[in-house]
């Protein structure tokens, strides 16, 4: 090869012709040297009106089918005799989906969609259909805020932990102070949850943008105790296998939580009454929200308990000296006035009959709370529906 | 169900068995529900003599094959005859692998394994071996830096962009200014690269926290001028089917570049001198760390061109005219004497060749630069290893 300098125009427009070669051939290129190619299509194929069509080739299968959060799943895919399967559902309505393709009884990731959200110890892929609440799901033009992972120190967990931070946009340039809503994830999830099948991030620019919600920072912790971070995170901290998840200590979270708030008031512009603190959390982590506003009743003026598990780690059950020391602190809770306690739980779900004896102690009480009844179970799509429902409601005094 | 208040203790007892099955079989119950359960194994089991072992189960499939970025693959996996298939590979070398498995001809994420990466459009799984260099990829107990997924705004480009910022412990808590570098991906990449695949992250927490590395504000901006973000952030941002990537305008990057440094010297504590910034970039990232020190000569005393994609968009090479330029310029970036100008490129990398002679052209010119020759070509493995290697070279004066 000449160098620069000695080049005569021949050799340069052969030099140029590969760099264009290069320029357009790249992803080919790159591709031979195992860089990840983009594929021939992107699947599944999302049309105007509302139906997905998934194709993936599979040419010595037997037997391919759509499982999942996807209506109508699961639900067999046709072959071409080619070697292609194809499936289209139509008319779904406007929400986030996850699924996988069951092909020949493995469970596989669709090759041609690189959309894909852990649960626990499982990734799915995903895809949205648009023209309704699924809109929220999606990136808008509207300004975007930041989001952080943190790690503060716990002294009473004697560690640093991890946690995702969600401040809207402006905050950076402006010097005003915002509220807080501490948003918990439920057993097996981390503070990677709320992010990404729970969908936070999108779902508050794009309500903060319509000025739907006001203006908030969304603290999203790790509830697990015993663990400092998501897996892949820590030393150690990797997936567990089916079985084997340990149980958070009791109360090691609640009993943590004051230097969560600490640190946010800390470190971040936050209006710090409780008039501008909520708590929301899903589960385990509703469970969580459920006995850290009745241990710190004078924190936070809105709750949320999303499919909660409700008396989860034995607050109040395990005597009837429990169940007492139960009542007595929710009735300092309510002398609190908190501007709204909301319950929201599917109608098929796992934990709804606790949840209905929880509603029925509170009914004996005469303590009043919002409830908000769906259809479905204990499922992240009626998370990010209550979610949606929660955000609107909180700090408009 | 009886209230909390008039419960009895047998009711009671039943009561707490519930809770009990509840703690103990969540994720059984939950799986029912669709929520992501943990599966009955961790793969590749990982043996502390460097051999990982994959399986998985196939039933009905002919062939099962391991593909990737692993020594040995492709390999075929072996069936016991009950439809599971298993591969054992022995004495990998310490790094970062990914892989996945062929089934019969369809691209399958290792259902079995939760950790995966994505490069440009493809998922693949991830796992490490340690005892080495792998071990810089692996979360440690030293103390962890904080990553920011920021907005700003680009008045060139007229639109808000987002980047990633890691800023190490301490910054928050502290109040000393932080050298900074920037760290730039390749086509196809985004601001996400250089934290996936890259382990970036992880190599800085580590590496600082091992006092090799000066601690250093890291930012990893979209290189992409046609894009705001990666795929999923920001409307109609998304994959690319094959051959229909688009190449970013020419030189758009290089221009609005001295506005992300702007924002971050408004917005971080950072040092803002020439000694106390560095450039570098891979492939396409090369090729813009290579002309953005060369468009700004008095801004990095520091510049790391991994597999570098010199000459790309076509500057200093559409005419004898712009090769006469692109001299004037390196000339004037030398005068400046840059303290560290790092060639790096592996022996079977697709740019070498191009490499070579621009290496040939700084020769001639008795420019002085530092060259680093690996092995293998155009590959993440290649990319992490040229970041351990500058990293401790730079801001050391």
């Amino acid at each position: 090869m000449p160098t620069f300098a000695d080049m005569d125009m021949k050799r340069l427009k052969l030099c140029i012709t590969m760099l264009a070669v290069v320029a357009s051939g790249a992803a080919t290129a790159m591709a031979q040297q195992n860089v990840g190619q983009p594929t021939d299509r992107i699947t599944p194929a999302i049309g105007s009106d509302g139906s997905a069509t998934f194709s993936i080739h599979a040419p010595k299968a037997e037997n391919v089918t759509l499982k999942g959060n996807v209506p109508g799943a699961p639900a067999k895919m046709k072959p071409d005799g080619k070697g292609n399967w194809s499936l289209r559902l139509d008319s779904l309505p406007s929400d986030l989906y996850d699924y996988w393709i069951d092909v020949d009884g493995v469970r596989t990731l669709d090759p041609t969609n690189p959309y894909a959200a852990r649960d626990i110890g499982l990734l799915s892929n995903i895809f949205i259909i648009p023209g309704g609440e699924g809109d929220l799901f999606l990136p808008s033009k509207t300004p975007h805020g930041t989001v952080r992972k943190d790690w503060y120190y716990s002294p009473t967990l004697k560690e640093a932990r991890r946690l995702t931070v969600y401040t809207p946009s402006g905050y950076e340039t402006g010097r005003s102070e915002y509220p807080v809503l501490y948003l918990l994830h439920g057993m097996g999830g981390d503070e990677e949850a709320w992010q990404d099948l729970g969908r936070a991030v999108q779902i508050l620019d794009n309500m903060i943008g319509k000025g739907e919600v006001v203006p908030m920072i969304v603290v999203m912790p790790n509830g697990n105790a015993e663990r400092v971070a998501a897996p892949g995170y820590a030393p150690g901290n990797h997936y567990m296998p089916e079985g084997k998840h340990s149980v958070a200590p009791q109360g090691a979270f609640e009993k943590e939580f004051p230097e969560i708030i600490k640190y946010v008031e800390d470190n971040y512009r936050v209006k710090s009454d409780k008039e501008s603190r909520a708590i929301a959390g899903l589960s385990m982590g509703g469970g969580h929200a459920w006995r850290i506003s009745m241990d710190y009743p004078d924190k936070f003026d809105y709750v949320g308990l999303f499919s909660p598990a409700v008396r989860w780690n034995g607050a109040g059950v395990d005597s009837e000296k429990g169940d007492a020391r139960l009542l007595s602190k929710l009735r300092r809770q309510f002398q609190t006035r908190p501007r709204l306690y909301l319950i929201a739980i599917g109608s098929d779900d796992f934990l709804y009959d606790i949840n209905e004896s929880y509603r029925r102690l509170l009914d004996n009480q005469h303590i009043s709370y919002e409830y908000l009844e769906s259809k479905g179970g204990h499922t992240w799509a009626n998370w990010r529906h209550y979610l949606v429902d929660f955000l609107p409601r909180l700090f408009k005094n």
